[in-house]
Protein backbone atom coordinates (compact mmCIF):
# COMPACT_ATOMS: atom_id res chain seq x y z
CA UNK A 1 0.00 0.00 0.00
CA UNK A 2 2.89 2.33 1.05
CA UNK A 3 4.95 1.03 -2.14
CA UNK A 4 1.75 1.91 -4.54
CA UNK A 5 1.18 5.44 -3.21
CA UNK A 6 4.71 6.26 -3.16
CA UNK A 7 5.05 5.49 -6.61
CA UNK A 8 2.26 7.46 -7.46
CA UNK A 9 3.38 10.35 -6.01
CA UNK A 10 6.96 9.93 -7.92
CA UNK A 11 4.68 8.81 -11.14
CA UNK A 12 3.00 12.43 -10.70
CA UNK A 13 6.15 14.59 -9.92
CA UNK A 14 8.15 12.83 -12.96
CA UNK A 15 4.79 13.94 -15.31
CA UNK A 16 5.27 17.39 -13.95
CA UNK A 17 9.01 17.53 -14.76
CA UNK A 18 8.67 16.14 -17.96
CA UNK A 19 5.86 19.24 -18.53
CA UNK A 20 8.84 21.46 -17.07
CA UNK A 21 11.83 20.19 -19.40
CA UNK A 22 9.36 20.51 -22.32
CA UNK A 23 7.90 23.73 -21.38
CA UNK A 24 11.77 25.75 -20.82
CA UNK A 25 13.25 23.81 -23.77
CA UNK A 26 10.53 25.44 -25.65
CA UNK A 27 11.80 28.60 -24.61
CA UNK A 28 15.13 27.93 -24.49
CA UNK A 29 16.00 28.53 -20.76
CA UNK A 30 19.15 26.11 -19.67
CA UNK A 31 17.93 24.97 -16.15
CA UNK A 32 20.37 23.58 -13.26
CA UNK A 33 19.36 21.82 -9.87
CA UNK A 34 21.57 23.09 -7.34
CA UNK A 35 21.79 20.61 -4.53
CA UNK A 36 24.10 19.27 -1.53
CA UNK A 37 24.30 18.90 2.62
CA UNK A 38 22.80 22.14 4.57
CA UNK A 39 25.78 24.10 4.79
CA UNK A 40 27.91 23.04 1.62
CA UNK A 41 27.68 26.73 0.57
CA UNK A 42 25.15 26.45 -2.27
CA UNK A 43 23.88 29.74 -1.60
CA UNK A 44 27.28 31.24 -1.57
CA UNK A 45 27.87 29.53 -5.12
CA UNK A 46 25.16 31.25 -6.06
CA UNK A 47 26.05 34.62 -4.68
CA UNK A 48 29.04 34.39 -6.71
CA UNK A 49 27.72 33.23 -9.95
CA UNK A 50 25.24 35.87 -10.01
CA UNK A 51 27.41 38.45 -8.84
CA UNK A 52 29.37 37.19 -12.31
CA UNK A 53 27.77 35.38 -14.76
CA UNK A 54 24.48 37.77 -13.74
CA UNK A 55 25.35 40.52 -15.95
CA UNK A 56 26.41 38.50 -18.80
CA UNK A 57 23.27 36.49 -18.90
CA UNK A 58 19.53 36.56 -18.42
CA UNK A 59 19.09 34.31 -14.89
CA UNK A 60 16.36 33.83 -12.31
CA UNK A 61 16.68 31.59 -9.51
CA UNK A 62 14.23 29.60 -7.42
CA UNK A 63 15.16 29.41 -3.88
CA UNK A 64 13.86 26.16 -2.16
CA UNK A 65 13.61 26.03 1.94
CA UNK A 66 11.65 24.88 4.60
CA UNK A 67 10.03 28.34 5.96
CA UNK A 68 12.35 31.01 5.98
CA UNK A 69 13.78 33.17 3.28
CA UNK A 70 17.11 33.69 4.81
CA UNK A 71 18.97 32.00 1.34
CA UNK A 72 16.68 34.54 -1.29
CA UNK A 73 17.84 37.69 1.15
CA UNK A 74 21.25 36.62 0.53
CA UNK A 75 20.98 36.69 -3.35
CA UNK A 76 18.91 39.84 -3.93
CA UNK A 77 20.35 42.76 -5.12
CA UNK A 78 22.24 41.43 -8.15
CA UNK A 79 19.67 42.14 -10.58
CA UNK A 80 18.44 38.38 -10.88
CA UNK A 81 15.00 37.48 -10.08
CA UNK A 82 14.23 35.78 -7.10
CA UNK A 83 11.20 33.26 -6.38
CA UNK A 84 11.42 31.69 -3.12
CA UNK A 85 9.33 28.37 -2.43
CA UNK A 86 8.98 27.28 1.20
CA UNK A 87 7.85 23.38 1.49
CA UNK A 88 6.90 23.82 5.11
CA UNK A 89 8.92 21.14 6.05
CA UNK A 90 9.31 18.76 3.47
CA UNK A 91 13.17 17.72 2.55
CA UNK A 92 13.01 18.23 -0.81
CA UNK A 93 11.42 20.53 -4.13
CA UNK A 94 9.03 18.38 -5.97
CA UNK A 95 8.45 19.31 -9.83
CA UNK A 96 4.52 20.38 -9.34
CA UNK A 97 5.91 23.39 -7.21
CA UNK A 98 7.94 24.11 -9.89
CA UNK A 99 5.60 24.26 -12.36
CA UNK A 100 3.43 26.57 -10.38
CA UNK A 101 6.29 29.01 -10.40
CA UNK A 102 7.45 29.25 -13.34
CA UNK A 103 4.51 30.68 -14.71
CA UNK A 104 5.42 33.77 -12.28
CA UNK A 105 8.72 33.81 -14.78
CA UNK A 106 8.93 35.81 -18.11
CA UNK A 107 10.57 33.01 -20.00
CA UNK A 108 11.20 34.64 -23.35
CA UNK A 109 13.34 36.59 -21.58
CA UNK A 110 15.83 34.07 -19.57
CA UNK A 111 18.71 32.56 -20.80
CA UNK A 112 19.23 30.32 -17.41
CA UNK A 113 17.13 29.64 -14.22
CA UNK A 114 18.68 28.21 -11.44
CA UNK A 115 17.07 26.21 -8.92
CA UNK A 116 18.73 25.96 -4.90
CA UNK A 117 17.12 22.70 -3.58
CA UNK A 118 16.42 21.82 0.13
CA UNK A 119 19.93 21.20 1.73
CA UNK A 120 19.65 17.25 1.61
CA UNK A 121 22.16 14.78 0.23
CA UNK A 122 19.94 12.21 0.11
CA UNK A 123 16.00 13.14 -1.02
CA UNK A 124 16.24 15.01 -3.99
CA UNK A 125 17.79 12.19 -5.89
CA UNK A 126 14.42 10.80 -6.03
CA UNK A 127 12.25 14.02 -7.34
CA UNK A 128 13.37 15.26 -10.68
CA UNK A 129 11.76 19.16 -10.99
CA UNK A 130 12.41 18.87 -14.91
CA UNK A 131 16.14 20.54 -15.45
CA UNK A 132 18.84 19.77 -17.97
CA UNK A 133 21.16 19.22 -14.92
CA UNK A 134 21.86 18.71 -11.48
CA UNK A 135 24.94 20.37 -9.54
CA UNK A 136 25.87 18.56 -6.54
CA UNK A 137 27.80 20.67 -3.71
CA UNK A 138 30.15 18.54 -1.37
CA UNK A 139 32.25 20.63 0.29
CA UNK A 140 36.03 19.62 2.23
CA UNK A 141 34.75 19.93 5.68
CA UNK A 142 32.01 17.02 5.24
CA UNK A 143 34.97 14.56 3.93
CA UNK A 144 35.93 12.87 0.94
CA UNK A 145 33.63 9.76 1.75
CA UNK A 146 30.46 10.68 0.93
CA UNK A 147 29.72 10.19 -2.91
CA UNK A 148 30.36 6.46 -2.21
CA UNK A 149 28.08 7.10 1.05
CA UNK A 150 25.14 8.72 -0.91
CA UNK A 151 25.84 7.72 -4.45
CA UNK A 152 22.64 8.75 -5.45
CA UNK A 153 22.90 12.59 -6.41
CA UNK A 154 26.42 12.59 -7.64
CA UNK A 155 25.31 9.63 -10.05
CA UNK A 156 22.63 12.03 -10.85
CA UNK A 157 24.61 15.24 -11.22
CA UNK A 158 26.45 15.97 -14.79
CA UNK A 159 29.24 18.26 -12.71
CA UNK A 160 30.12 18.27 -8.86
CA UNK A 161 31.30 21.06 -6.81
CA UNK A 162 34.09 20.54 -4.10
CA UNK A 163 33.48 23.50 -1.93
CA UNK A 164 36.23 25.43 0.40
CA UNK A 165 39.36 24.05 -0.70
CA UNK A 166 40.67 26.90 1.59
CA UNK A 167 40.26 24.37 4.21
CA UNK A 168 42.27 21.24 2.55
CA UNK A 169 44.94 21.92 4.92
CA UNK A 170 43.11 22.09 8.51
CA UNK A 171 41.02 18.37 7.20
CA UNK A 172 42.32 15.04 6.12
CA UNK A 173 40.27 15.37 2.79
CA UNK A 174 41.74 14.01 -0.33
CA UNK A 175 40.68 15.26 -3.84
CA UNK A 176 42.90 12.47 -5.43
CA UNK A 177 40.40 10.21 -3.63
CA UNK A 178 37.12 11.82 -4.09
CA UNK A 179 38.20 12.05 -8.05
CA UNK A 180 38.27 8.48 -7.66
CA UNK A 181 35.31 7.44 -6.30
CA UNK A 182 33.47 10.05 -8.35
CA UNK A 183 34.75 8.73 -11.55
CA UNK A 184 33.98 5.52 -10.70
CA UNK A 185 30.39 6.48 -9.88
CA UNK A 186 30.36 8.39 -13.15
CA UNK A 187 33.08 8.61 -15.74
CA UNK A 188 31.59 11.85 -17.31
CA UNK A 189 31.58 13.66 -14.52
CA UNK A 190 33.00 17.33 -14.18
CA UNK A 191 35.40 18.43 -11.16
CA UNK A 192 35.30 21.71 -9.51
CA UNK A 193 37.38 22.27 -6.63
CA UNK A 194 36.68 26.10 -5.95
CA UNK A 195 36.19 27.98 -2.56
CA UNK A 196 33.67 30.92 -2.14
CA UNK A 197 35.58 32.49 0.00
CA UNK A 198 39.61 32.60 -1.47
CA UNK A 199 37.73 32.48 -5.22
CA UNK A 200 40.19 30.17 -6.38
CA UNK A 201 38.23 28.20 -8.95
CA UNK A 202 35.89 30.04 -9.57
CA UNK A 203 36.37 31.08 -13.23
CA UNK A 204 36.70 27.59 -14.39
CA UNK A 205 33.45 27.32 -12.60
CA UNK A 206 31.80 30.06 -14.53
CA UNK A 207 32.96 29.51 -17.77
CA UNK A 208 31.65 25.92 -17.67
CA UNK A 209 28.53 27.22 -17.05
CA UNK A 210 28.60 30.03 -19.79
CA UNK A 211 29.43 27.87 -22.24
CA UNK A 212 26.26 25.25 -21.08
CA UNK A 213 24.03 27.89 -21.04
CA UNK A 214 25.19 29.58 -23.71
CA UNK A 215 25.11 25.95 -25.87
CA UNK A 216 21.76 26.20 -25.22
CA UNK A 217 20.25 28.84 -27.58
CA UNK B 1 -5.06 9.53 0.09
CA UNK B 2 -0.90 10.11 -0.13
CA UNK B 3 -1.54 11.90 3.64
CA UNK B 4 -3.46 9.12 4.83
CA UNK B 5 -0.68 6.61 3.88
CA UNK B 6 1.73 8.68 5.35
CA UNK B 7 -0.19 9.09 8.40
CA UNK B 8 -0.55 5.54 8.88
CA UNK B 9 3.47 5.05 8.30
CA UNK B 10 3.85 7.59 10.53
CA UNK B 11 1.86 5.65 12.95
CA UNK B 12 3.35 2.90 12.51
CA UNK B 13 6.48 4.04 13.19
CA UNK B 14 5.69 5.87 16.15
CA UNK B 15 3.71 2.72 17.69
CA UNK B 16 7.27 0.69 17.36
CA UNK B 17 9.47 3.73 18.71
CA UNK B 18 6.66 3.36 21.55
CA UNK B 19 7.54 -0.55 22.10
CA UNK B 20 11.22 0.46 21.91
CA UNK B 21 11.05 2.66 24.79
CA UNK B 22 9.39 0.38 26.98
CA UNK B 23 11.61 -2.16 26.66
CA UNK B 24 14.46 0.30 26.64
CA UNK B 25 13.41 1.61 29.71
CA UNK B 26 12.50 -2.04 31.14
CA UNK B 27 16.23 -2.82 30.66
CA UNK B 28 17.10 -0.07 31.65
CA UNK B 29 19.27 1.03 28.50
CA UNK B 30 20.32 5.01 28.12
CA UNK B 31 19.12 5.24 24.16
CA UNK B 32 20.89 8.45 22.43
CA UNK B 33 19.28 9.09 18.54
CA UNK B 34 22.54 10.98 16.86
CA UNK B 35 21.77 13.16 14.03
CA UNK B 36 22.85 15.68 11.84
CA UNK B 37 24.05 16.59 8.24
CA UNK B 38 26.18 14.68 5.79
CA UNK B 39 29.75 15.14 7.44
CA UNK B 40 28.78 17.00 10.35
CA UNK B 41 31.06 15.06 12.83
CA UNK B 42 28.71 12.10 14.24
CA UNK B 43 30.82 9.42 13.36
CA UNK B 44 34.28 11.48 14.22
CA UNK B 45 32.57 12.12 17.82
CA UNK B 46 31.33 8.30 18.24
CA UNK B 47 34.85 7.20 17.95
CA UNK B 48 35.75 9.76 20.72
CA UNK B 49 32.83 8.45 23.11
CA UNK B 50 33.46 5.15 22.49
CA UNK B 51 37.34 5.17 23.05
CA UNK B 52 36.68 7.47 26.43
CA UNK B 53 33.36 6.48 27.69
CA UNK B 54 33.18 2.57 26.39
CA UNK B 55 35.88 1.87 29.34
CA UNK B 56 33.50 3.06 32.21
CA UNK B 57 29.89 2.32 30.13
CA UNK B 58 28.91 -0.74 28.65
CA UNK B 59 27.51 0.89 25.52
CA UNK B 60 26.33 -0.59 21.79
CA UNK B 61 26.45 1.34 18.91
CA UNK B 62 23.58 0.92 15.82
CA UNK B 63 25.08 2.52 13.02
CA UNK B 64 22.57 3.69 9.96
CA UNK B 65 23.97 4.18 6.60
CA UNK B 66 22.24 3.89 2.95
CA UNK B 67 24.08 1.56 1.37
CA UNK B 68 27.78 0.97 3.21
CA UNK B 69 29.49 0.19 6.50
CA UNK B 70 31.87 2.73 6.55
CA UNK B 71 31.09 4.51 9.69
CA UNK B 72 30.98 0.74 11.38
CA UNK B 73 34.40 -0.10 9.92
CA UNK B 74 35.36 3.27 11.46
CA UNK B 75 34.31 2.60 14.75
CA UNK B 76 34.93 -1.02 15.15
CA UNK B 77 37.32 -2.41 17.73
CA UNK B 78 36.96 -0.20 20.71
CA UNK B 79 35.15 -2.76 22.81
CA UNK B 80 31.81 -2.03 22.31
CA UNK B 81 29.08 -3.80 19.97
CA UNK B 82 28.32 -2.24 17.05
CA UNK B 83 25.28 -3.33 14.52
CA UNK B 84 24.99 -1.94 10.73
CA UNK B 85 21.62 -1.28 9.46
CA UNK B 86 21.33 -0.18 5.43
CA UNK B 87 18.41 1.65 4.72
CA UNK B 88 19.08 0.77 1.08
CA UNK B 89 18.79 4.37 0.32
CA UNK B 90 16.37 5.56 3.02
CA UNK B 91 17.17 9.09 4.32
CA UNK B 92 16.40 7.96 7.86
CA UNK B 93 15.98 5.09 10.06
CA UNK B 94 13.05 3.90 11.39
CA UNK B 95 11.67 2.69 15.09
CA UNK B 96 10.69 -1.01 13.29
CA UNK B 97 14.27 -1.70 11.99
CA UNK B 98 15.59 -0.40 15.52
CA UNK B 99 13.09 -2.97 17.07
CA UNK B 100 14.15 -5.86 14.93
CA UNK B 101 17.85 -5.38 15.84
CA UNK B 102 17.28 -4.72 19.73
CA UNK B 103 16.66 -8.44 19.75
CA UNK B 104 21.10 -8.64 18.57
CA UNK B 105 21.53 -6.88 21.95
CA UNK B 106 22.35 -8.48 25.28
CA UNK B 107 20.11 -5.38 26.59
CA UNK B 108 20.57 -6.77 30.28
CA UNK B 109 24.48 -6.15 29.96
CA UNK B 110 23.74 -2.38 28.64
CA UNK B 111 24.43 0.92 29.96
CA UNK B 112 23.43 2.71 27.14
CA UNK B 113 22.51 2.23 23.46
CA UNK B 114 23.91 5.04 20.75
CA UNK B 115 22.13 5.42 17.58
CA UNK B 116 23.89 7.12 14.61
CA UNK B 117 21.43 8.15 11.81
CA UNK B 118 21.62 8.65 8.32
CA UNK B 119 23.04 12.05 7.46
CA UNK B 120 20.27 14.57 7.07
CA UNK B 121 19.23 17.57 9.30
CA UNK B 122 15.74 16.98 7.93
CA UNK B 123 14.03 13.61 7.56
CA UNK B 124 14.86 12.28 10.72
CA UNK B 125 12.59 14.64 12.49
CA UNK B 126 9.77 13.19 11.51
CA UNK B 127 10.32 9.28 12.58
CA UNK B 128 11.38 8.88 16.13
CA UNK B 129 13.07 5.47 17.06
CA UNK B 130 12.18 5.15 21.26
CA UNK B 131 15.54 6.89 22.50
CA UNK B 132 15.56 8.33 25.56
CA UNK B 133 16.89 11.56 23.78
CA UNK B 134 18.23 13.09 20.59
CA UNK B 135 21.22 14.90 20.30
CA UNK B 136 22.06 16.92 16.68
CA UNK B 137 25.33 17.74 15.64
CA UNK B 138 25.68 21.10 13.77
CA UNK B 139 30.03 21.47 12.27
CA UNK B 140 31.11 25.12 11.96
CA UNK B 141 31.63 25.05 8.34
CA UNK B 142 27.73 24.44 8.13
CA UNK B 143 26.85 27.93 9.15
CA UNK B 144 25.46 29.40 12.01
CA UNK B 145 22.11 30.21 10.33
CA UNK B 146 21.09 26.25 10.00
CA UNK B 147 18.91 25.98 13.87
CA UNK B 148 16.57 28.47 12.20
CA UNK B 149 16.70 27.07 8.72
CA UNK B 150 15.93 23.33 9.51
CA UNK B 151 14.37 23.90 13.23
CA UNK B 152 12.92 20.54 13.45
CA UNK B 153 15.55 18.45 15.08
CA UNK B 154 17.31 20.95 17.12
CA UNK B 155 13.89 21.61 19.13
CA UNK B 156 13.24 17.66 19.39
CA UNK B 157 17.10 18.09 21.14
CA UNK B 158 17.97 17.42 24.27
CA UNK B 159 21.64 18.35 23.25
CA UNK B 160 23.31 20.26 20.35
CA UNK B 161 26.86 19.79 19.61
CA UNK B 162 29.02 22.76 17.46
CA UNK B 163 31.38 20.54 15.95
CA UNK B 164 34.68 21.56 14.85
CA UNK B 165 35.09 24.88 16.88
CA UNK B 166 38.76 24.26 15.88
CA UNK B 167 37.44 25.82 12.19
CA UNK B 168 35.85 29.39 13.89
CA UNK B 169 38.77 31.43 13.04
CA UNK B 170 38.19 30.27 9.40
CA UNK B 171 34.70 30.74 9.06
CA UNK B 172 32.43 33.32 9.63
CA UNK B 173 30.06 31.42 12.21
CA UNK B 174 29.29 33.03 15.61
CA UNK B 175 28.80 31.01 18.67
CA UNK B 176 27.14 33.94 20.16
CA UNK B 177 24.12 33.86 17.01
CA UNK B 178 23.72 30.26 17.53
CA UNK B 179 23.22 29.85 21.34
CA UNK B 180 20.88 32.67 20.67
CA UNK B 181 18.80 31.37 17.61
CA UNK B 182 19.44 27.47 19.71
CA UNK B 183 17.65 29.45 23.10
CA UNK B 184 14.85 30.58 21.20
CA UNK B 185 13.80 27.52 19.42
CA UNK B 186 14.21 25.47 23.21
CA UNK B 187 15.39 26.85 26.08
CA UNK B 188 16.25 23.99 27.90
CA UNK B 189 18.93 23.15 25.14
CA UNK B 190 22.41 22.01 26.30
CA UNK B 191 25.10 23.15 24.33
CA UNK B 192 28.16 21.77 23.44
CA UNK B 193 30.85 23.27 21.53
CA UNK B 194 33.53 21.18 20.60
CA UNK B 195 36.39 20.12 18.27
CA UNK B 196 36.78 15.91 17.91
CA UNK B 197 40.77 17.03 15.84
CA UNK B 198 41.64 19.19 18.88
CA UNK B 199 39.50 17.41 21.51
CA UNK B 200 39.17 21.05 23.19
CA UNK B 201 35.32 20.49 25.11
CA UNK B 202 35.28 17.09 24.65
CA UNK B 203 35.71 16.51 28.20
CA UNK B 204 32.51 18.60 29.28
CA UNK B 205 30.47 16.12 26.98
CA UNK B 206 31.70 13.32 28.19
CA UNK B 207 30.80 14.48 31.68
CA UNK B 208 27.30 15.37 30.50
CA UNK B 209 26.66 12.06 28.93
CA UNK B 210 28.00 9.54 31.33
CA UNK B 211 25.92 11.72 34.05
CA UNK B 212 22.87 10.69 32.19
CA UNK B 213 23.43 7.51 31.25
CA UNK B 214 24.09 6.56 35.01
CA UNK B 215 21.08 8.88 36.35
CA UNK B 216 19.30 6.55 34.26
CA UNK B 217 20.16 3.07 36.41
Amino acid sequence: MEVEVGQDVLAKNDQAAQENKKLLAEKEVFAIDLVGSPGCGKTSLLEKLLKNLGRKLNLAVIEGDLYTSKDADRIEGYGSKIIQINTKGACHLEALSIKEVLEDLDLNQLDGLIIENVGNLVCPASFALGTDMTITVLSVPEGNDKPLKYPALFEQSSAVVINKIDLLDQTNFSLEEVQKDLTALQPELKLFPLSCSSEEGLKEFYNYLKTMVEKND
